[in-house]
């Protein structure tokens, strides 16, 4: 799968984004003069005057056919399911030896889907490990992606000049790249990201049920809360189809926090101080060893 | 109980503060100057130079019996059960009229020790909803109370002259009072402070389990899981104070906590993708509205 010609680099390439929300957008914003083009393809015909005049592209298109089959980088920047139907729709307009290359938080799905491309296509699965609970071209932003680890699930086609492309490509925007099984990452981010969206949703929930007899607690409400409940904010599309493409990671993952929470519980009513203070402190020390930025 | 003289002002108070971790400390700092005097009453020797290097009092005393006769504004400002030893300790050494004011996290059980105290004491109990997950001197600051919510409980015997003088304590510093009726108030805070303590515990626990196997998943981790787990790094001797002053909210908390996580768990499960997203939705909706500084 080598090619003939000297391997592509990032400063020659047309890159491709398709979706500028938040992500796609603060892509565009890095990429921007690094590449040889930025092309945004967004779905609203409002986006592209926006996207120029917030400067992040070059230029930007409804209809992407033209663009997709000319550029050398494809980037889809959307939610999960969303990405699974553009794999499909696209892959097959792409010329030969073009990379397609996603941002979706859920990996073992999409690499199957990419599996599936015509062989002439090149493509990897990729998840950045940053973003903020309000998505959109509005909130995106350069630097966004500095300092993150981005995830990259290199299929078995994937050709090392093609990886090596993507590889140049994470490291000018700032982030360091992790190559990672897709089943593996599916885990991880399920204990990392997945898990903590829906403790955070049964925490308003819980919240929201107190304010329903005394809506006090929301003025009692601090930082702790906010912090905590954060993420429940989130774009509800994004997540929903993160939480349907990674099930059974998700489902296990709550389990074993309901058997964490359950312990604790479990401590406190049987008035057990030792135990109780001997697994706080324990937790505190590995959540304080937890260094970051 | 009202006296003949003209009520005391902030100004012309002499304030002891019982212990210079964050909350002392940081009162410390707000009030100097904005009263007659600020003494720091301390555990250890070297604390004394400490807080006075740091210029958050006027000056500090080891054994403080001396000052806690002769205060007009006594803050307590240590872990719960701390609190509850030195109101019996120090109760009966305070002059008449001496306003005694706690900062302990729960209120149950420290206003029906305030209660025990000689008539001639006046007491009120408070807590003031800020702090930050590192505790101590170094980490106290001026302006922390600042847009706070700060509770307080007066007891049926307090004097309107003596929570008066409180509140404008809590004025000064840039808080806002809400009084509370002590139970209210351990159960709202169960909901928005206790109950994302061990959510949060539990989530590091999960997560301290994934890495047995895995321990890619702190590399992994973000802000979502950074913000999500933050107060698990709080002070354990705190934590402890509080959870087991506040049992019976806490353990009804965290069951209403895990009955929302078993729907949301059960909607995924069953692939009910309409119920979840509502769920989700609302809870965003609700977590959104909570417009928060």
């Amino acid at each position: 799968m080598t090619s003939e010609n000297s391997p592509l680099i990032l400063r020659d390439a047309h890159v491709a984004i398709v979706g500028l929300g938040l992500m796609g957008a603060s892509l565009a914003y890095d990429l921007r003069g690094r590449c040889r083009r930025v092309t945004g393809v967004v779905r609203r015909a409002e986006a592209i005057g926006q996207a120029l005049a917030a400067g992040c592209v070059d230029d930007a298109v409804l209809d992407g056919s033209d663009v997709l089959a000319e550029a050398d980088i494809i980037v889809l920047a959307a939610p999960v399911r969303t990405i699974l139907r553009q794999i499909e729709m696209f892959g097959p307009l792409l010329k030969p030896d073009a990379i397609l290359i996603d941002l979706g938080s859920t990996k073992a799905e999409i690499c199957r889907t990419l599996n599936a491309l015509p062989p002439h296509v090149q493509a990897i699965g990729g998840h950045p490990m940053c973003g903020k609970e309000t998505g959109g071209l509005a909130a995106a932003e350069s630097g966004l992606y500095r300092g993150c680890t981005f995830v990259l699930c290199p299929l078995s086609r994937t050709t090392s000049e093609a990886q090596a492309l993507i590889e140049e490509m994470v490291s000018v925007i700032g982030a360091h790249g992790l190559v990672l099984d897709p089943a593996r990452h599916d885990l991880l981010v399920a204990a990392i990201s997945h898990l903590p969206y829906l403790a955070a949703c049964a925490l308003v929930g819980h919240v929201r049920a107190v304010a329903q007899t005394d809506a006090t607690v929301w003025e009692v409400a601090a930082s702790g809360f906010r912090d905590s409940s954060r993420v429940a904010a989130s774009d509800v599309d994004m997540l929903l189809d993160i939480l349907l493409t990674n099930r059974e990671a998700v489902l296990a993952a709550v389990d074993s926090f309901m058997g964490q929470l359950a312990g604790l519980r479990a401590a406190l009513a049987n008035g057990d101080e030792a135990g109780l203070r001997a697994e706080m402190a324990a937790i505190a020390d590995v959540r304080r060893s937890w260094k970051k930025r």
